[in-house]
């Protein structure tokens, strides 16, 4: 009830602003040559509609962020032993060497089965307002839990199975015991806890931050141009605050259906009329490096990505000298990506107890 | 031909190493309490069989070793669009995060195919006398060109198509005309030249290589016995060197036929009877790390492991204390994984033109 709530407040504070948007004079079609005056009023735009990256993302009371928890967990994300085939990790689909994504249609899984869905990155991830496409996580740790149990991904058959290999490698027991309340840490929740607080790290903060922090020069004039471009042609209703996106659902088709019409989206996890093509809006933090595009994966230019969205969403046929604005700022929210994150950590070795790997 | 008088050198330089040990008197039974002076006779007779690790291996002239082939060669090793599915690189079934291993009996390729025989790691594999279990590569270079092609792992149809991907995307474009000279440097010698640079660099030195270096306190007393064992037991007639194995070829089954007689190992590329079973030695450097063991990947315990070494290779049964012995001086042999080649860098996106991954 309350997320729903937080759904229709950040809808409506999104129409607000841009109501209030339209009604400020500015000249969109000459922004590259901005007088410094007009250059303040677009930077002033944009920080009412989006919000600098923390440096960490916010964790829950239940699951707060230690620095041990995080290094546990960026062992468990990169461990495929947490795939019935030992094979598949966290990291294969979310590969943090291509923006925490795998730059395929829908991901291949446990015997090569390809999963319904796109995987989104998850940079940033904890930023959003649920987890998945269709928004049935309400965060990363109920998120985790997921793909390890999926018989299309990583297959195990039970969560006892992750527990019987986690808990057979001495390092690991240590760990969770060092990280963790109670009498048995290595447990299940613990593990979709420990995940979630390494990618809570995975904040990836852009020029674009610095721009929104007061750098006015952070941005080039062709970025600023594409940046005005996007709030006038009302892109930011659904992309807006922190993410670029992630804060909302709306329905993917509001003018025009997509191509693909098979997948209902939310109404499968809510059974409601109103939630048919109904999917979380996407982040567009990192999308120029996070291709291919949609809940289906079935665009890989982003271009046409940004042509659909406005035909199907806004009803306008954008120009292609649109377009190629639009990306030019899409390309500015392209951020780093933390450099521990991406230190592969060496993992515990496997002992005589530990469950061999199936297929 | 210089190779096979390699070979033979190797080995008759280990059995003579190994004569002379033999006429040493020594006395393994109690060497837990060894005098000062046994402690380095112990050393000695070491230094004289095994090599420390040099801080790279060396590079032919046809490709030297320079800062930016090894970046660009690491880009290659973990970027997934070397497979036609795009989401097999290297690093999958040479995991640096396991030492260089992916630890499943034989590794999963395109579509989950398993391949014949288990993935050796790539640490040191830069000091082996030539490359795969039966040395049918002379050199690194030769290995990096196998597995891409290969229909089970990476399964790309030809190199056509991995050209294709990587001079479609501009900074490989960039880099590679930075590394290397000609007209067209995006070509698949060059591709195998990057990674097996990179490849040069996984070298692992442990406290073995301290010892060797004349650091007698660098391995325990438990560790010395375990090395002393090693030695008097006749491993050292195969595993030798600088790479603990890996410097010849060796029939697996000299005195008891191995359990497995599928794979005729080196006659598969010879044709020669003397051949058949005839695989080349393993580096035994990390390799309490690279479970399971042998050219098929039965073995998981290192223990059951070394005993049928002893029976297959010695004919003799090596007591439960001396096989948990020689393991302690095996463990002394996990060194340090590079931290640079642990840092997974960011890989450049695709384009338009880039050939979109299949399965």
């Amino acid at each position: 009830m309350k997320k729903r709530l937080t759904i229709y407040t950040a809808t409506l504070t999104a129409f607000i602003i841009f109501g209030a948007f339209f009604l400020t004079p500015t000249n969109a079609q000459n922004s590259s040559q901005n007088t410094k005056s007009d250059d303040q009023k677009i930077q002033k735009q944009a920080q009412a509609i989006f919000k600098p990256l923390a440096e960490t993302m916010p964790a829950s009371e239940a699951n707060p962020t230690t620095a041990e928890k995080v290094r546990l967990g960026k062992k468990l994300y990169y461990d495929p032993r947490l795939s019935l085939s030992g094979v598949i990790s966290c990291n294969t689909c979310h590969n943090l060497a291509t923006y925490g994504s795998d730059n395929v249609e829908t991901s291949l899984g446990h015997n090569f089965q390809t999963g319904g869905r796109n995987a989104p990155t998850v940079l940033n991830a904890g930023t959003h307002i649920a987890q998945f496409w269709d928004g049935r996580e309400p965060d990363l740790e109920g998120q985790a839990k997921g793909p390890v149990l999926n018989p299309l991904e990583m297959a195990m058959p039970d969560s006892e199975l992750v527990i019987q290999r986690l808990s057979s490698i001495p390092e690991y027991r240590e760990e969770f015991a060092v990280v963790f309340e109670g009498d048995e840490p290595v447990n299940y929740d613990n593990v979709a806890n420990a995940i979630a607080a390494f990618e809570r790290t995975l904040v990836t903060p852009s020029r674009f931050d610095d721009y929104l922090n007061g750098n006015n020069n952070a941005l080039t004039p062709e970025e600023k141009e594409g940046l005005q471009l996007f709030m006038t042609k009302a892109c930011i209703t659904c992309h807006n605050g922190a993410g670029v996106g992630g804060s909302m659902y709306q329905k993917f088709g509001v003018v025009k259906p997509y191509k693909n019409q098979e997948d209902l989206g939310r109404y499968k996890i809510t059974n409601k009329e109103a939630d048919k093509y109904v999917f979380k809006v996407p982040s567009l933090r990192n999308i120029t490096r996070t291709y291919p595009y949609f809940h289906d994966g079935q665009v890989w230019d982003i271009r046409e990505a940004v042509y659909i969205m406005g035909e199907s969403q806004l009803g306008m046929q954008l120009s292609d000298e649109e377009i190629s604005n639009i990306v030019i700022f899409l390309d500015s929210l392209t951020g780093e990506i933390p450099e521990d994150a991406l230190k592969l950590p060496v993992l515990p070795p496997s002992t005589a107890e530990t469950s061999k790997p199936k297929i």
